[in-house]
């Protein structure tokens, strides 16, 4: 965790976790808090010589393990005006506090400038997302966990696949799969889609069963301690015409091209382009109309996007997935979540990706 | 819905939605675009003579059938900067602004106070607290619902309920039960504890295997159409001890006296009163040590806490949820979702509470 160019600008980080539903990742990234779901009303803080955590008493009573294998200071009021007189103290000698605009509500931002109006308050979100970008050992640990368990969730879900089934009914079991495997949630929510509901890249799960001859589409991924995995595969059930394989081929051939081409120094830009310059030469050109890939990690979308000017890193995972969509036909889209290295890459998603009938 | 004293205090409501992780509920309750996951970065305009929504191109193009469906005008943006202007022009005759502090990122706050520093904004979370709960017979509707999912899951999952299983697989299989049954996700993550683990009230279910003897604790509840039910059972598997029966039977009780206090006109704390008084003419005197119910609706907790002064109005749904429990030996928590009527009640949540072995 290099924050050299955050402290360039501020003095002090001051993260604000609201609760469960509206977490800041931010937080769990400094706190490593990982397995703490009931902390709510909760700052992080950290400047050069200090890191600490001010929580509310109730919330904090049910997440003592996280503060006890901690090394925070751990600050605790009853009250919601306590709060602003401990974080006063703390931040006695901040002058410039780095926050994040795109989580930290008004309420807090308009306490926090009226308790301290001496202190500037200045966004630290594009440097935090920088930092974030590059992981440590501990989160690709978390990482290829998550990756293992989705891979094997995928295995095993081709188990229960059954003529007739729903769409939700697969979503069902596989998410059983998944908690049974010690995952609290989806990274996001599933895309299982049959038949021609498989063109549609961001499908939601519904009614539609299960025929012969029908794609099935999975873009899953388990949230092992929230660090995220997000893999896709696509099979076909019963017997492939000569056409789906050509598309699950050309798919095929063009995710592992990204693959080939991911290695520090890189643009995600050249990565797509190298991925749509192959698909250009086949019968699908102009496929797809979505991004190649994305960062993935803590939260589903830390701000690496393939197709920027943004340079690969080693230690940073991105996924690649290319996919070819014909409307009324139907869709095939196969993603990995991939690891980058100096000199290359490892592909942390390991279920069987070769064509299969089911 | 009435807006009255919302229109007292400002001109226009301004709600914004950031993505599927952050939402403001507020604005699924103006829009009742309840099905609608992917949209990100969207704004929810009303003042007393039109509605409307601002939103981007790519993520609104995902849920068009929201949009059609709608009386709103929606304005569409392709970058971030056009959708100041939009806002702009629909708020050229605005002059006080209601804004939700505990939702608005300081970002849109930022900008909006940049793009528009003529324009007063005003938190409006309180009173939109006192809107929301009070529920119409829609919202209703989708709460039953929620609640008969829910009540059923409970009762199909005794069928897998086994000696030797995990809490975690408890919890996979009651998941996809929900899910298949038309449920996207819950409305909170489930509490199931067996044994000494159901002592704990926010139990996080974990490897704890069951056996002969150990209360089986299941809180839980279907989020149907993002409105939520919330619903507990214990049930003790194999043959309770004397100990077990007369905890189970207190909690029973305490918690059909609470239910009976339920009417317009009431205070939360009246009941809360009630049924305490009643706890401590027992054995277990000073239980539980967590508040006797809550609301429930859209989202898990709107703002009405039984145990505050607030009155208690038809049409609000709330919860009645005493337990008992002793540290190191278990817990039973008995819970229903309970809609308010004039003159008393109707139970919404109907899985069977008799004490009853599993």
């Amino acid at each position: 965790m290099d924050l050299t160019n955050i402290f360039k600008n501020v003095d002090t980080i001051l993260i604000y976790n609201q609760d469960f539903r509206k977490a800041d990742l931010n937080f769990f990234y400094f706190t490593k808090f990982l397995d703490a779901f009931s902390l709510s009303d909760t700052y992080f803080f950290k400047n050069q010589e200090r890191q600490a955590i001010v929580t509310n008493e109730i919330t904090s009573s049910l997440e003592k393990l996280s503060f006890r294998k901690s090394k925070f200071d751990v600050l605790m009021f009853k009250e919601s005006s306590e709060k602003y007189e401990l974080l006063k103290k703390l931040l006695s000698k901040s002058k410039k506090v780095g926050i994040s605009y795109s989580n930290l509500p008004v309420r807090e931002y308009e306490n926090l400038k009226k308790t301290m109006p001496y202190l500037k308050f200045l966004d630290i979100d594009v440097l935090l997302s920088e930092v974030r970008r590059v992981l440590d050992s501990f989160e690709i640990s978390l990482i290829k966990n998550a990756a293992k368990i989705t891979s094997e969730a995928a295995e095993e879900v081709l188990n229960y696949i059954k003529e007739g089934m729903t769409e939700m009914e697969l979503t069902a079991k596989l998410t059983e799969i998944l908690m049974k495997n010690g995952v609290r949630e989806h990274a996001f929510p599933p895309i299982i889609a049959f038949g021609e509901d498989s063109a549609v890249p961001h499908h939601i799960p519904g009614a539609r069963k299960l025929k012969k001859g029908d794609f099935v589409l999975m873009d899953f991924g388990a949230r092992y301690r929230r660090y995220d995995s997000d893999m896709t595969r696509t099979y076909v059930f019963g017997k492939g015409s000569e056409k789906q394989k050509r598309i699950y081929s050309v798919v095929k051939q063009a995710q592992e091209i990204g693959i080939n081409a991911l290695r520090e120094g890189v643009t995600g830009n050249d990565v797509e382009m190298t991925v749509r310059n192959f698909i250009d030469t086949t019968e699908f050109k102009g496929q797809p109309d979505h991004g190649i890939g994305h960062g993935v990690g803590l939260g589903g979308y830390p701000a690496i996007q393939i197709g920027s000017e943004l340079v690969l890193k080693k230690n940073m995972v991105v996924t690649i997935e290319p996919g070819i969509y014909l409307k009324g036909f139907g869709g095939v889209r196969i993603e990995d979540d991939v690891f980058v290295k100096k000199n290359g890459f490892e592909v942390l998603t390991s279920a069987n990706k070769e064509y299969r009938e089911i």
